[in-house]
C-alpha cells in the first residue's frame, strides 16, 4: 500500500485497516490519524510509539491488558484475533506438549498475579524455548522495568504488523485481520 | 453488583464487563482498573473520567472515532454494539422517516468533514428532535469547544452505561454488552 494511499484513507478506513495493530487498542490507531499526513511507513511506525508512550502508566498497563494469555484461554477456544494467531502458531505456541502447556500456564498465572497485566512478547522474533526462558527471567523484574519492557514488545509486535499490512511481501504470506476498504 | 465485588474483579473479568462503558475501548477500562479498590460507583465513574481527560488531544479524537455515526451505516448493516443500539433507538434513531434519516446523514458527513471525528452526544438524555437541532449547532463550534464538549458525551454516555452495569434496577431493564462473569 503506497504512502499516499494510507494518507488518502478516511479514519474509519484507517481504524479498518490499523485498528488492530496495537492487539484490541482501535483507539490507538484512531487517535494515530491524527499524526497524517505520514512520510513513510516508520514514520507510521513513529506515530503509534509515540501515542503509546503518551499514555499515563495506566494506559500502557491498559494497553497490556487487552492482549490475550500467550497460549491461554483465547487460543484454546478459538477466540484470538487473526493477527494473535498467526503470531503465536508461528512460534509453535499452537503445537505444545502436554508438560509445556502447563508450564506455561502455571508461569502465565504468576506472571499476571506479580504485575496486573498479561505477559507479553513479540512472538514472531521468538520460539517457543525463548518464550518460555524470558517468562520465567521476567517474572523477577520489578513492575517499573517490566512494564517498559512489556510495553517495547508490543512497539515490536506493532511494527511487524504494520509492515505486513502496508508492504505485506517483506514478511511472506500477509496474515491482516482486515481487507483493505475499497478506495 | 456490590463495589466490593467490582473490586474482587480480576482484569479480564472487569474489561468483560465494563470494556465498553466507553463505546469499543476495551483500553480505557483496562485502564481504570488499575485505580483499584473503588469506594462507590462514583469512585469508577471518576476514574474513567480522569482516565479519558490524562489522554493527549489526539487521544481524545481517537475515542471519539471509535463511535459509530448516530442512525448511520453500523444502524442500518445491523453492527451496532448492543449498547449502542438500546441507547439510539431509546431516542428513536432507528425509526426515522426518510428526510429525517437524509438531514442526518448530510449533517454527520459535513460535521465529520470539519472535525475530523463523528459526531457523539448522549442518546438517552435526548430524542432525535434535540439530536438533530444540536448537530447543527455544534457544526458551527471551533475544533477545541467541540472537542471537549464531545468529550463531555463520551463522559455522559459512560456514566450512565456503568450506572445500568452496577445497579441496573435505577434505570429500568438494563442492556449490557456482557454478561456477568462468573465469580
Amino acid at each position: 500500500m503506497d504512502i499516499a494511499v494510507v494518507n488518502s484513507l478516511s479514519y474509519e478506513q484507517f481504524v479498518e485497516v490499523f485498528g488492530n495493530a496495537v492487539e484490541k487498542c482501535p483507539l490507538v490507531a484512531a487517535a494515530v490519524w491524527s499524526s497524517r499526513p505520514f512520510t513513510s511507513i516508520a514514520d507510521i511506525d513513529d506515530a503509534f510509539g509515540h501515542f503509546i508512550d503518551s499514555l499515563p502508566d495506566s494506559g500502557k498497563e491498559g494497553v497490556l491488558r487487552c492482549h490475550p494469555d500467550l497460549a491461554g484461554r483465547d487460543l484454546q477456544s478459538g477466540t484470538l484475533t487473526a493477527d494473535s494467531l498467526a503470531e503465536q502458531s508461528q512460534a509453535g505456541l499452537t503445537q505444545l506438549g502436554v508438560a509445556e502447556a502447563e508450564r506455561i500456564a502455571v508461569l502465565n498465572s504468576q506472571y499476571k498475579l506479580r504485575f496486573g497485566f498479561p505477559f507479553v512478547i513479540c512472538a514472531r522474533m521468538n520460539d517457543k524455548t525463548s518464550i518460555l526462558q524470558q517468562l520465567s527471567q521476567r517474572l523477577a523484574s520489578d513492575h517499573a522495568h517490566e512494564l517498559t519492557h512489556a510495553i517495547g514488545e508490543v512497539k515490536r509486535i506493532c511494527s511487524l504488523r504494520l509492515q505486513a499490512l502496508v508492504c505485506p511481501t517483506h514478511l511472506g504470506p500477509a496474515q491482516p485481520n482486515h481487507v483493505p476498504p475499497r478506495l
